[in-house]
């Protein structure tokens, strides 16, 4: 089972590596790290992550993950990942996104109409792309996956996990992964965080796209 | 503000990149990502990430995070990781570890008597190394901090962005990370999955330790 993780400059990196650490592991998977060159991609924060083939080179896929970031705005505007989206998708059995990684799969056409959902400070402009948006934190709707925000990725690929290979493997693998979070504060969705604070954070995220830079996270 | 992230071969990239998305955007911080060498570190499945410094090069950092991994039992044997903790260490006003990363740092005698956590299958292994393991999802003693397995690393974080920043801040973080879990099974921890499960899963892990390959992860 191939899996093709999707990197692009400024991503998020948890975004990817969340899924990864669920899905990368299981026997029958085959990661695929697919990037526009073979050069080591830097995600958001400086790290930076090598692929292993090219968009070019990579023309199927079982499984699909991509992920969002402050370089989402950039990749929606040069428009290659929708493209390769748009070929590939047809050949795999799930195609999977987290946070802004869904604006990619709506602009590739793959959410026109449909349930999906993303970063919660990124809602209005899924919409506008032209899915029906949820506010779930993970959306399965057919061979469609979509996760919220960045930590997202990790509930959605162990229900990916869980609908690939069943519950008692999804079970096996969140155990290993020790995954029974204790957030230190209650501050994580908009709808639980206090009001003044999730205006800051917008304030934030829009003078980030405003100044070009994508989705900022300036304190 | 220095942080300096520990990369080795077939390091958990989660227990990592937890941490990074926390803390490396976090405008005070440099974020350094050091290994043995400036050649690209492969991650437990595959997913390669590149340094920007060495073990030689980098002798402070205000902050240190130590991952854990299937490569845990080589580092520990091989004393590299231990080695530089014991020079840097001292240098930083925190010290963290997730998951097996607790036993590179009792190698190193950070731990010695004192308390601290880690992945729920190495326990006695941290008990071993002197340490008072405790079961919690996060410990802080003093400068040191150690995380649970895997995906604790971002509830370590948050601690420690609270802990450095304040309340406000890791707050700030937390939303933006849209860090509002909701795992989709009840198995995260051995005390809340099913006895079966916890049985199965210990048994995969001492065997992927008895082939020579770390703590193992096979279905």
């Amino acid at each position: 089972m191939d899996v093709a993780f999707v990197l692009y400059p400024r991503m998020t990196a948890l975004d990817l590596v969340g899924p990864y650490e669920v899905l990368a592991h299981q026997p029958e998977v085959t990661a695929h790290f697919v990037a526009a060159s073979p050069d080591p991609v830097v995600t958001d924060a400086g790290l930076a992550l090598v692929p292993t083939t090219t968009f070019a080179a990579l023309d199927r896929a079982d499984v699909i993950v991509v992920p969002g970031g402050a370089g989402w705005a950039e990749v929606l505007a040069d428009g290659v990942v929708a493209a390769w989206l748009r070929a590939v998708h047809p050949t795999a059995t799930w195609t999977a996104s987290v946070c802004s990684g869904s604006t990619l799969l709506a602009q590739a056409g793959l959410l026109d109409g449909r349930p999906a959902t993303t970063h919660w400070a990124l809602r209005d402009e899924l919409a506008a792309l032209g899915a029906v948006v949820r506010t779930d934190r993970v959306v399965v709707d057919g061979s469609v996956v979509t996760g919220a925000g960045v930590s997202a990725g990790i509930d959605l690929a162990l229900t990916l996990a869980g609908l690939v290979w069943g519950d008692e493997r999804a079970r096996f693998t969140q155990l290993f992964l020790e995954y029974d979070p204790a957030p230190p504060y209650r501050a994580g969705a908009p709808e639980s965080a206090p009001p003044a604070l999730v205006a800051l954070a917008r304030r934030a995220f829009d003078a980030g796209r405003t100044a070009g830079t994508g989705p900022g996270r300036t304190w």
